[in-house]
């Protein structure tokens, strides 16, 4: 499949995680894979296999371009799209696609993530594969993770009938972060998948949609595309980039296409999870200790915690510090080498306002 | 008064404080005074008025001997006496009355802890003066502390009647830290002061009723001070100290010559506090901040603390580190270079706990 190419946009800071996860080092940077690879590195692993190097594409920003350079040895230089600032989903996206269909006209792409985990490769390969025949056939797919509970942090795909393993379905709609009420019910349908943003498409199929519904994101793309690898890309980019407007794929093209028939999905099952927040990182990478809590070692060696009388402690030590409890429970406790985090574990998902104060105060660097 | 002597035993590590307070860097080398003296050095600005520098004497351990050397620049340096290693306050005090005997035979001594604030300065040297004049009389003196609340974590000094301010009373028994009740029965009756550990006694009659009642610590301690300035200083201490039974004074000689009517004391109310846990800390030297926490800036620089939705939480920040909290309540949260407290408040008086267990698990480099 050498008309394949694989697009990893490598944004975000990962804010539910602050601070282990930061605007300077964020999420997909870190090795939270219980290997010593960074996420993005168990991306490039994964999808390596499907695509070659050759035809893999990152698209990040500056303040990551020479990680994602050095984490991965093995792609080409060519191959990592450096945005000027970060422009929402649309924009990498379609900055990818426009590369794409410039360099090798007529191909099909898939979109992943840089910071999710998948458990089953091989599965997650099938799934693919499956995805792409539909991609073929002039669709734009979409991957949808069977949902294993009512999960409030992520949107939804509608389907038209109950998901069955390995079919190919079409898309009714796209749904927002549900309450837990309607999550509930989601779920009990059999009729939701959760949306993972991955998309696979041929790239024309793709362009023409965006062309249609959002030319002041397509045109400007689409000239910095025919400047790049030029000698006037950085003009090209540095004069157009800025006008293009912030907003996510799924609102500017995955919505409104659905809408028209336009969008299929392949329901996955392979244990797919977006550590999104520190509950799923104890969950996945934690370990029991005596005490009453569980601790999750993102580095090499272990830390010294310790913890008395705990209930539901999660405690994270990203320095050599020691970190010590004494008759606390639920709560999550995050010490890096310049902030520490205490935190109720029901209020984790509201960790994204810590750092907007901390900004507000003058401590952006911290954040 | 040429021949009064005030001694300062400059010892302990203050655990109820860690970790900022640290075997290697004690409550007492801390500037927890609200200004940048240390306790030590505002424990000698407010003794020194009362006898010069040449009459006062600290006694401290070989870890904390040059810092005690470097704080107090005014101290003669013979007149830090340096224990080879801690034999409880018995040994201490001994020590330093002995070597006074042998200095300049006759003289009163006064001995105050090196790690407690006192507010009102004016009021302290009147009620000094007050029982000097008993010491002279050949009383074994101490100040008690007249309570502000049934504390359970002082000892009390009984008395025969209500005390009355200014007004030297027998003290008839000392009595070991009460249960809740206890201390609340202790207050309301008015015959129980705190005992703050401040004695004042004729060398002479300290040294003879040591004499009598513990030997095993009198006469080493008297054949280690006639080996003081002298070539076999280090030689006999180091000889002898090893065979020194660990021996709080309150036990080897306090409590026995109380009970024959040879211990009064008189009362103190000059704004005493020990600074003996966070609680106090954050109640003498804490600033409220927005959000719901009481911050203790133990450092000149205002490192930042950020806190959502708490109610009753204590931040002791002692590095530059951000510290935020999110949704917590009644918890004390303390950062240092090498470790990091999170503790229920109404667990703070077990943190000696934790210490202990950081030591089991071979982390004493931390405590």
């Amino acid at each position: 499949m050498s008309d394949l190419h694989m697009v990893v946009p490598a944004g975000g800071s990962g804010t539910r995680l602050w601070p282990l996860s930061r605007a300077a080092n964020p999420k997909f940077l870190h090795a939270l894979t219980g290997t010593d690879r960074s996420l993005l590195q168990a991306t490039f692993d994964r999808l390596a296999p499907l695509c070659t190097a050759q035809n893999l594409l990152v698209v990040t920003g500056v303040a990551h371009a020479t990680s994602v350079a050095r984490q991965l040895p093995e792609l080409p230089e060519r191959n990592i799209l450096v945005e000027p600032f970060a422009r929402d989903s649309c924009a990498a996206i379609a900055l990818a696609a426009a590369v794409i269909e410039q360099r090798a006209p007529g191909g099909v792409m898939a979109s992943f993530a840089a910071d999710h985990l998948i458990a089953d490769t091989a599965a997650f390969s099938d799934v693919v594969r499956d995805a792409i025949a539909g991609a073929r056939d002039g669709k734009l797919m979409t991957i949808g993770i069977t949902p294993t509970r009512p999960e409030t942090g992520y949107g939804y795909l509608q389907l038209s009938a109950p998901s069955v393993a390995g079919q190919r379905q079409r898309v009714l709609e796209f749904k927002e972060k549900p309450t837990h009420q309607v999550a509930t019910e989601y779920v009990a349908s059999g009729e939701y998948l959760w949306n993972a943003s991955m998309f696979l498409w041929r790239t024309e199929v793709f362009l023409a949609e965006l062309a249609a519904r959002r030319p002041d994101v397509h045109d400007p793309v689409r000239e910095i595309a025919r400047a790049w690898d030029t000698d006037a890309q950085e003009a090209v980019l540095g004069e157009l980039w800025p006008t293009i407007p912030k907003v996510a794929v799924e609102y500017a093209v995955m919505e409104p296409a659905a809408a028209e028939g336009k969008v299929a999905t392949v329901p996955g099952d392979f244990g797919w999870n977006d550590i999104g927040d520190f509950e799923t990182l104890g969950e996945l990478l934690g370990r029991d200790i005596d005490g009453g809590a569980r601790v999750v070692d993102v580095q090499g060696d272990r830390p010294p915690v310790v913890v008395i009388d705990g209930d539901g402690v999660i405690a994270v030590p990203c320095s050599s510090r020691v970190i010590a409890t004494l008759g606390v429970r639920d709560l999550i406790v995050v010490d890096t080498a310049d902030a520490v985090l205490v935190c109720r574990r029901d209020r984790a998902q509201d960790i994204k306002k810590l750092t907007e104060l901390l900004r507000e105060k003058g401590h952006a660097a911290h954040v």
